[in-house]
């Protein structure tokens, strides 16, 4: 079709990000190279250095840069709230909000039994010894001496957010842990990344 | 907004991509460094090479990784036919039809007095250099020894591409070269990207 390798290259390479299709792709490679060469080599410098600089926070499993993502590593926020979310983009909604002061666990996921995703696919295990520590002789820790006094589940509104929501909660209560659930303010079968910053906030308010 | 510079970074330079907003910019990295670290290295060098190794050929303009395009270089086209179109993405979709086995000359442009680019600026003069070349005496060649026999307009059918279109055959034709314009089969006002197939190969046919 093209005349070039690297452009057909650079064509395949883009249809890699999500909602870009072969027309698009071809759009965006034909843009950079005629008007915008010093943007395409930013974009490329920036996906390097976001490969090699970021993981996943030691705490809350984040996207970070250090061994603890700054909100973990704060002072100023609340360490005996935890807010489950499914990914980073969740965290970074429910942060807009200004609402909610406490510390984050991000499932990078959600349980999908169709697809074959199951507690252990998600990290759930790391979630529960971080909510409910043992002490040295392998007990767990009695409620009132636990850093973690609530925890609250925000996956997503969706039949796998609430499966995952649900089973999370069960395990927790069952080991004495407070769990409240943001409100049902958010509309049912939307995803969080895209609802409107007031219901977000409304819903975390009115959590049970 | 988010807890991670080098995302932050990224977010910002995928909004160099066209049709690419905020959001759209925030899922785009999000996905790669969540789910495919691989196709953001893929991206990135796709990007580095083409920039680096992508110039304009020097017969047609077209972006080509050689001195030459592969299509001014090749033997089996048909030199004495010139198709000018505005962009390299035009020229992929008449090349598409495969209808022409002519060369091309690719103005990076269009005329469009009300954003200040005039004919010294799509490079008209080095496209009337190559139809109407001049002898050792600086006279125009005779047009029985020229080898363009017949000049395609092939610019858009949008307002700047019609005087685009308008201006170039005006002044080739008082050099007594002959014009012609792709037929009225593509629908007035839309862009020869998003046109399907067979209504370019018709008017290629048709073309007056």
């Amino acid at each position: 079709m093209s005349t070039s390798n690297a452009l057909d290259g650079l064509t395949q390479a883009l249809r890699k990000l999500p909602g870009v299709g072969a027309k698009s792709a071809a759009r965006m490679a034909f843009h950079l190279l005629q008007h915008d060469k010093p943007g395409a080599l930013q974009i490329a410098r920036a996906l390097e250095h976001a490969v090699q600089s970021i993981r996943h926070c030691a705490l809350c499993n984040t996207l970070s840069e250090q061994e603890l993502c700054v909100t973990c590593a704060s002072h100023e926020r609340d360490h005996s709230k935890l807010c489950v979310v499914e990914t980073p983009a969740d965290q970074a909604a429910l942060e807009r909000t200004l609402a909610y002061r406490g510390l984050y666990f991000v499932l990078m996921g959600k349980l999908s039994p169709l697809d074959g995703i199951g507690p252990n696919d998600i990290g759930l295990q790391k979630l529960f010894d971080r909510v409910v520590p043992r002490d040295e002789d392998g007990q767990p820790v009695p409620a009132a001496s636990r850093e973690v006094q609530e925890v609250i589940l925000a996956t997503n509104f969706t039949a796998e957010g609430e499966a995952t929501a649900h089973v999370i909660g069960q395990a927790l209560k069952s080991r004495g842990v407070q769990v409240t659930r943001l409100a049902r303010g958010v509309p049912v079968g939307s995803e969080l990344e895209y609802v409107d910053l007031g219901t977000i906030a409304h819903a975390l308010t009115d959590r049970r």
